[in-house]
């Protein structure tokens, strides 16, 4: 496909105007409609003031528009399926927020309608498109550091959500262990086996009464021999913290945080900089746009997509591996989980 | 002013075209007309592109259209002070990239057409607006390091411009130091009165053949009483190297390279990151957008612009000086340029 | 004791000369013997140099030694416990390498006797006195990071030990690894309660001959509800890997490798610095010297030893525990372990 | 010489007790006498606890020992010619600490008796020695970064100095900045021909009381073409700070501060690591050492010290080249201070 893409964004809320943004910036990509329950007069402006000028309630209107190439599923996660399953019914490529669903059968239902239709899906694991971790997992591949052995994650939010959010967010591993979930995968080249989670909560008591935890360090094994572990806390009061390590046999990488500048003050207390970019959207900036970016070329010259749907479903798996290890005391195997639908406690 | 600015870029080389690209992105600029007199196929398809209509070969016509706002003078350097009186005179608002002449006097006369016109002028110093310096120097205009003492930079270039730039470039000090020497009085906050420079023939013999050097270090003194040094070279094998400190009675402040990303590899060989971000396009990426915002949001609130006509006048009186003070081997006071025609060799 | 601490060694390998070699650098200590099973021409040459005049073949005229006043037990780990008994027995002080023993029981019976005995008992876990890890621990300890929540360790060696070394060592837990877990609680300043170890064998498959793992990472649970993390290789090409991270509420601490000169090099392919120090000789020479001043400093001035023998039984635990946790591929309480003599696989 | 290196002191100062320490860690040294016309109880107690058995105050005495292979002369500056001429006479190997005069003429006097003798003089030149600086050396030399270009030091004392030493110390580029005039040499591998220096008094205006400064730059050029640039201040609140940087056609290569650990602490006012190492003492304590074992083996071997009176004398050149140039406010060429005795104000 040599001309410009025409993409439907459903659901209007932070990141499907943020994705609708970045498409504005692509000289091959077109906004050409929103779709969200609330639309209303401030959608309106907003969309106006981008050139974007169909925005209506109906998710249905965009989906089946013949003229629109592509959806992007900006809507909240129990959307996911219903509205993967009508896009890829709909001959539409789609562009889908992670995860896919809570439910690992309606992720694969999800996908194999996907398949089916002979679409293509991206998932939204936007890390991978950062110029730090896309730097080590190139320099991982072409084999810099020999054969990876240690996987690290460093992942912690600069402060947790809101109690509303965290009742429905599916619980740490899933709604945030699951980017590097994604990320170990990633870096290691290598599908996880086996995961054992230690979960805590010693950042706010009412993770607890949710069930859910709010600190956790979780180990991982490779099918290629290889162990990850991935530490991660809601709230790390000097800023967003995203550090990686992969570590082999010819050596190791690592990824530090993006600060915002390089300037470093000395006085007579210390040596001192600012703090790392506060969070996802400082920090990942750019990366939103690449993984758009990179989208729309899939699209446009069939290439695959970077993240594709089994990207999805094997995060979900091991977050599903990682939610019951915690639970259970003991280390889960992937397989375990299947039949897929049968794992929840 | 609180509506859209219209703006009109005169030349369209590689710098006009970065600020049209800058102005296309926000929300309250409008490019509406280019002129370059090699206009063509290849500039006009450039411009549609980007929704940008007029395109002419007449600076004339874009300074004499009454709907144009603010004029973009991105043209070579002997045609800065003509369109300067010109935009002036229509009562155009200015944006004129550095030197805005070779010639004090001429400089001179272009600022004081200015000022009688009551427009506004800013001079392309995009440095000051780099996320680095400028906290430098709300640092030390915070008092955070107290009185400043010594400034120190470092600014070096990846490699050596052709030998037909070197020619008419008006040497190391009024095409590369300049930008530091304006630096120099952003980060002091206080003027130079006196410099020594001491160049060299390092890199290669062709700037010896145009009575131009590539290596260069500058003295300062500031009225203040600090004193300043800048090293030059027009060839950095490891990249753009870009760095500043600030040293005063409370402490010191630095500013670093940028780097592509933050990645490390430590192997048998030792512990490696990749060479600073390359040049100034990659180095000033923001920068240049945030000079463009500044321009804008100063003709639309009244504001003062952040670098102004007088700001482009010390730094081209410190650059005659330094050419002076390396062709007379002895410091030379920025008081012996007056009257400032008279001081060229 | 306000006079010079008269030193017998036991055990006159590499650690015991070097332990030799600092209290000659103290100005209140003094060497009066050293015995080993293997004393001879070259020892006795060595001895003489350092003016230290009684080699013995002997360990128990050592330990007979009425001027004496502290035996160091620097000899194989299977004589510790019956030399500590002895020398309890004698009224001597005694720092005594680590581990105690390989068995729980032993070690508590020697920590008995210990006890009984009225002496003072120091292991040598030297990182405790390291600039950076003790620097670290000081900031913990003031509150500087509020709770502690999550420990991170990495350590690895930068090449693995001859076959020979590997089959008596009692393997990487309790050979290696047994340094970070006495970390661990140092760092933590609370008790482990329960050990997950996932071990593997990339290095080299010698390792799985005798049973062992050359790579690992270890999950804790501390008493204090924190969560800790150690990874471990027995190669990492590029040198000695020792950091550290103490995460908590109220930020995060770390510490980096230490280096041997902070000299960076930036040419065509990238900017490098040189390895981390090779090894723990290198990383720990001022360590092992300072944690001699203080075993010095505590006999003569009766303040507690920085590490006791409880330190080292404790660690043992850990590494009891770790070893049975990779056996059985799951979670192991310390409390598992008891009564201590039963716990080998 | 396969000996023990028989050695004198002459002056108990701070910097000769230093030495004295160094020579007992070796062990083909002995410190055989110290001299100090202050001689007394706390000098003999202090020497007696070294095993150091001659004390006196005539360094006569020392000089005249027969059994005496070396003197360090650690005396006030005054009295370093007439001891040289007295040690060369008495074929004594000499150690000087810099200068070895505040007159050029006296100082090649003394180095010309010292020609004569045919004995070794080392000048106290410590930081040669440094760990860092001795590695950028090498990196030079090995053609590592090319041919250097730009020789850039940093050297600021965490605090000045009392008003009596400012007196009588030579001013601030005879005392402090001689060690980076060596440094200079040192790096570039070449001899300086002309210097231009800018003082200023921004510290303290004690300094101006004795018509010293107190802040400086002092700019370079080398006989190889290459140019170099030093700043000095006599207080930087944060510590220490000795960096140096030479760039080179093929590269660029610094050293930085040494920090008392690699530990940095991250909250929520930023990322902090402590000061510099404070002062001389704890940032070249090594480099002390180091400098004593290379004289010792240059006696022992008969190699070439690694500093020698004409290293001392060149430094001293160019600090009375700056101090003119600061002085008449031009640039000073080293040749136009023959004949030596002549160039004083």
């Amino acid at each position: 496909m040599g001309k410009t893409v025409k993409v439907g964004i459903i659901g209007a809320g932070r990141i499907g105007k943020i994705h609708a943004e970045h498409l504005l910036r692509l000289d091959d990509a077109e906004v050409a409609a929103i779709s969200d329950p609330l639309a209303g007069g401030e959608l309106e402006a907003w969309a106006a003031k981008r050139g974007i000028r169909r925005i209506t309630t109906d998710s249905g209107e965009v989906i089946g528009d013949p003229e629109i190439d592509a959806v992007f599923i900006c809507s909240p996660t129990n959307t996911h399926v219903p509205l993967t399953l009508a896009a890829a019914a709909a001959g539409k490529h789609i562009f889908c927020e992670k995860p896919v669903s809570m439910d690992l059968q309606r992720t694969q239902e999800a996908l194999e309608a996907v398949r089916r239709a002979g679409v293509m899906m991206q998932i939204g694991f936007n890390r991978r498109f950062d110029h730090n971790f896309k730097r080590v997992r190139e320099l991982v591949r072409e084999g810099r550091i020999g054969e990876p052995q240690i996987i690290k994650i460093t992942s912690r939010d600069p402060s947790p959500p809101a109690a509303d959010y965290i009742r429905r967010s599916g619980g740490l591993f899933m709604d945030m262990a699951i980017h590097d979930f994604d990320m170990a995968r990633f870096l290691a080249g290598s599908e996880v086996e086996e995961v054992y989670a230690k979960g805590a909560v010693l950042v706010d008591p009412v993770f607890a009464e949710y069930g859910d935890v709010d600190t956790a360090i979780t180990t991982l094994r490779f099918k290629n021999g290889a162990i990850g572990v991935i530490d991660n806390s809601r709230r790390a009061v000097y800023g967003y913290d995203q550090r990686v390590e992969v570590f082999g046999s010819g050596g190791s990488v690592t990824a530090d945080n993006d600060f915002p500048n390089s300037v470093v003050i000395s006085h007579g207390e210390g040596v001192v900089r600012e703090k790392p970019l506060y969070f996802f959207l400082e920090r990942y900036k750019e990366a939103f746009l690449e993984e758009i970016r990179g989208f729309i070329d899939s699209i446009r010259t069939g290439s695959p997509v970077e993240v594709d749907g089994f990207d999805g479903l094997q995060a979900e798996r091991i977050a599903h591996a990682a939610k019951r290890s915690a639970r259970l005391g003991r280390p889960v195997l992937l397989n375990e989980l299947e039949p897929a639908g049968k794992q929840h406690p």
